[in-house]
């Protein structure tokens, strides 16, 4: 049972998505305040996104996709998170932990459903090798899935630890690929090809200044909106019964340098779903609606040991979240559109295709509406 | 200490608001579903709302909504609930009981922030008052309030127990007025004058045929947006900083007939700050957001004391909830733009005054968007 | 509608009290950690402790306790704080903000269920007329209630707001009366005179030296067992249906001058539940056992407003809980049986007697197991 | 990397646990209901369990634990259910869907801390193989772990999924053996070597006959009491700090015939902590205490598909919940002191060993206490 991670395909998605026009390329802009420079979740300082794109053959169609929130050892730094359920239908691993202990301490990996398992392992794995962990025998591995088995062989759970660890290895803190890779390889939203997307936010100086970002693996449904286009509505992409069209799951990831307590982290991460509105997400029966959020803080971080039984920490006071809960829903909504901008129509098991969202005719009505920035 | 409760006010309001012109007769359609008979949380069936609206001198801009979920002794014939908290920095008394037991006792009452306790003695003393409820010795009072304090002498505390009464007294089964009118006379929201406002959605027959009613107080902030138009953008109504700009609540009361569990309703309550964040609410750190919902199914009514110690009742299955999401999304959203259109510019305490949402030029944006249905 | 708060009989009772032996006299040590000074809440540095106790007629038998965190004003300073609900079938009011924003900014008052809105109304008033509050417009009461509706006439709502603000002004940093008095003048509590109870312990210098201290107000059932001994076992004070007789609640406060985060404090709340299980209690469906958390670190404090978006804050970390989880298990558990050791019989409304629990007897069966300390 | 499961060493140790006398064997009688047939979780009807015992060489003294709720599958027939954390350092996967969908739908596994992940795949692989279950593509595995890694190479991970499968394969619905086996293998308590434990509980027909059954995995820690008598106290096995001693977990899993909503057996599983309170469990900062509460009633089953929108199910009213929270608190202690009774000393890990509990030295203690039912 051997998958070859198809580096050139990887590579070929790569070249192509530097020339994907992103929603802001189009003139659309979302919400009032300014991304950051990439626009993305690696705007945050310090942080690291890596895919591993699965592709083989008619059926397998699935990744990895991996979020480092800083370069050092995680497990000995933890960051101060937190985990939102928006809808819980779905498979996240590490949830209680990090809810009791408000603390990250592994990268956090999306994949498929039902290989969240396999990444455990693989972070597990990884955490226990990694250099100064020798005697760590405990791991609260944080992973996400979303179930991509419309176009992908999912019950053939083709993601092994290899590619988690080489999604964790090709983390880098520059551009993000988005669309059809990694843990988006085949996923949906709206009935289009959903995937990977990004975007961020800088506040103003007098809200603080800090940077926000967001990553997600779009793969739920709705009426679609973008920026307040009914896009949904307009092509009646929608069923009078709403009963499994509307499923899927959406995997939310918010990172902001703002230093922040997990208490204020949890409230962070609820925003993600007002975001996600929006786009005209209802969160649901079917979805497994997840935010996790992070705070890299230097000031903020965790030991795993300490001599010291105290820990001193600057964190932001509750009135200064509001600027941040307002970046956090427009760096949402944006990645989101994002994820569906950049993915491509894809063909994969059982002859299923998912078409890309018709860009042309979208653009059409956004500018009808006045929506696109000339 | 007494306030007459100006019933002439109320009286004139009422005349006045009939011919007010709600969202939907501006031609603004929100969402797929359609809207029940008066498009009215009073559209499920036995459903009341009463208003006590207290207008007096210069200062006093405060009152009380109360909502019934059945004709008959609520306490002796509970309802299945559930609060979901969106926000909790707000006052809202009887959430742990509901948490715990999964049902609602008293009619649901709305006011000010500073007396919800008011609204509480009154409906504990409503309640054991009631015929049939003599040997009743815990009430668990559901009280929701937002902070009028902008226009209104909240520190005065000028709701007295006659007013909560008189708001239930008031309670019918008709036409809600809605604006300025008892729990939102003073209220704000998007720096706009707010006020009481619902909507309701009855679902096809394919997906159940329900009937889903909401109704808020809207007192929040953000950047509002009206069926997907960025009016507050636009207007640049923010400010750079969003420290306190955006503050407020949002009180919002979801009724259906659908027979549903309280873990169901629970999922449901949640939806509505999707709607909520459709107009371009945020959430902000002031917020308190929060969400009560009720299945008025007469097969799911809990009576207080019985010889069995079963139930039997017939609730949804979770696959069958999706379709009611959407239509708390969407009535959610429209109930807050119809507290927003009917509401009137107010002057109160401190000379402040809240200008009316200019509805010509908002209009005027909207119908450039293509958003109004000729 | 007056009525007397009865200094004399509180006098009386005062005096009667400092005779009390209270469980340790006896002889009986609960748990391995010592207590403080007096054993009691006050023993945390600033902690103020006042009863209103009302006794009238032939049926009136509640009260008022009120708990200050520190002797400023706690709304311009305010405590992280936490509450943990146990069972819900109660009356708490300020769960939801206490929450969302980690922190109490008055005093905490227990009271009896039908009369918690009183002391909300109560706590309001005296919030808003504290020096240097002149502008505050919005107030998070924090006020418990449990049913002493056998004893008492519950119906009646005897308490008014007088007696709320007199249980804040009796409050001093001394020994704490226990039993028949505030908020447990009429409680019952495993079938016998229940009432208030307290109990400290301070941590060894290697486990940080801080201490902790609890208040309850017992008002319920399950099957008594002091110190190990199952009192309730054998004399046979349970029936076999326990469908009402374990019904009832308990509020417990814990203090503490360790330096927590609202997380921390939500776990330490937490662990009262295990030492009210210690004491037999079983968390009866019809129980509100309800635990408020408070550190009193001046470090922790949070002042209103603040010129910074910062706050510094030195707190413990994960690793140095377990010795406070075991001073609040220890604690809670000696509070429970201070409370029955303290309690005398009472008779009340409708003629009803609650015995005091069978000192004599009781004492007898726990020589003889061994329990007490010669 | 192969491990064979020592099916001899299984044989072993079950026919030595034959021998073995349980608490209640040596007159120790915990609480006042009456235990079931067996004494164990078996005693409801339909439940089976099974176990995978891995002891090899020096240093491998691991397991699996699973429990089945019924003999169908359990995919096709879900069971209402809950999951309780008393406290979430610990990792348990499942949590969010159950939480959010009120049911279960695999056998729940118990295993060591990393090799969650292992059981989870080996759960999901099981799950899409079972016959009728060709179209599934989402599994909800529900799996706990607590920390072997004193006597077990943990690093190693050395369960693998075929471990897992025979535990499942192994389950039958008769005698639980108790002690080190299976995920209790090499666990610790108090100090004393741990295990796998189980008790009962039948409820008088007064209070509805339901039997109710709990199963442990202990692994914590804190001051050890049996039936009352302070065994930790007395051979002073705690210290000063409390830093780490105590920590560890405790996974409960409980299942009762009784018929309850998922909000219910919520409210059951966080009765599971008053039991392990009872024993002496502080739920210590390292703990993972996990509750996992089943109804196995066949109305309640939620079949995976249904033609109709609707469930119709009998569940009990809130107030005949009570005996079985009693019923709860009682089981698991016992189970805990069977766990203790039936482990024997273990050498294991670096040579490391934990001696069973000094028996005879405890039931002098007991005697001595009057604690032994001649």
């Amino acid at each position: 049972m051997k998958y070859i991670v198809l580096t050139i395909l990887i590579f070929a998605q790569h070249t192509f998505s530097q020339r994907q026009k992103r929603v802001r390329d189009y003139g659309i802009e979302i919400g009032v305040l300014k991304p950051g420079q990439l626009n993305a979740i690696t705007d945050v300082h310090g942080v690291q996104v890596g895919h591993s794109t699965i592709i083989k053959g008619d059926s397998v169609r699935t990744g990895v996709t991996a979020i480092l929130p800083h370069e050092g050892n995680i497990f000995q730094n933890k960051v101060p998170a937190a985990i939102y359920i928006g809808n819980g239908f779905g498979k996240l691993a590490g949830y209680s932990q990090v809810k009791e202990l408000g603390n990250i301490e592994t990268p956090i990996v999306l994949t498929n459903t039902l290989n969240v398992a396999t990444a455990v392992d693989a972070l597990v794995g990884y955490t226990l090798a990694l250099p100064g962990n020798e005697n760590v025998r405990s791991v609260n591995a944080v992973v996400g899935g979303t179930n991509d088995g419309y176009l992908n062989d999912i019950r053939g759970r083709h993601v092994n630890q290899k590619a988690v660890l080489d999604a964790i290895i090709n983390a880098d803190d520059g551009f993000v690929t988005e669309g059809n890779v990694g843990a988006g390889t085949g996923t949906i939203c709206f009935g289009y090809k959903g995937g990977i997307g990004t975007a961020s936010r800088v506040l103003p100086q007098k809200a603080g200044g800090y940077t926000l970002g967001v990553l997600v693996q779009s793969n739920f449904g709705g009426v679609l909106e973008i920026n307040g286009v009914q896009i949904g509505k307009k092509l009646e992409r929608y069923s009078d019964s709403f009963k499994y069209e509307a499923d899927g799951s959406c995997m939310m990831v918010i990172i902001t340098d703002a230093p922040l307590s997990s208490r204020n982290l949890e409230r962070l991460a609820k925003r993600a779903m007002l975001g996600l509105a929006k786009t005209g997400g209802i969160a649901s029966n079917g979805s497994g609606d997840y935010v996790i959020a992070v705070s890299t803080a230097e000031s903020c971080r965790i030991p795993y040991r300490s001599e010291k039984s105290f820990k001193t920490v600057s964190t932001l006071r509750n009135e200064a979240m509001t600027p941040l809960f307002l970046a956090t829903i427009e760096a949402t909504e944006e990645a989101i559109l994002n994820s569906l901008f950049a993915a491509e129509t894809m063909t994969g098991y059982n002859e299923h295709t998912i078409k890309a969202l018709p860009k042309k005719e979208v653009l059409q009505m956004l500018n009808k509406a006045g929506k696109l920035k000339n």
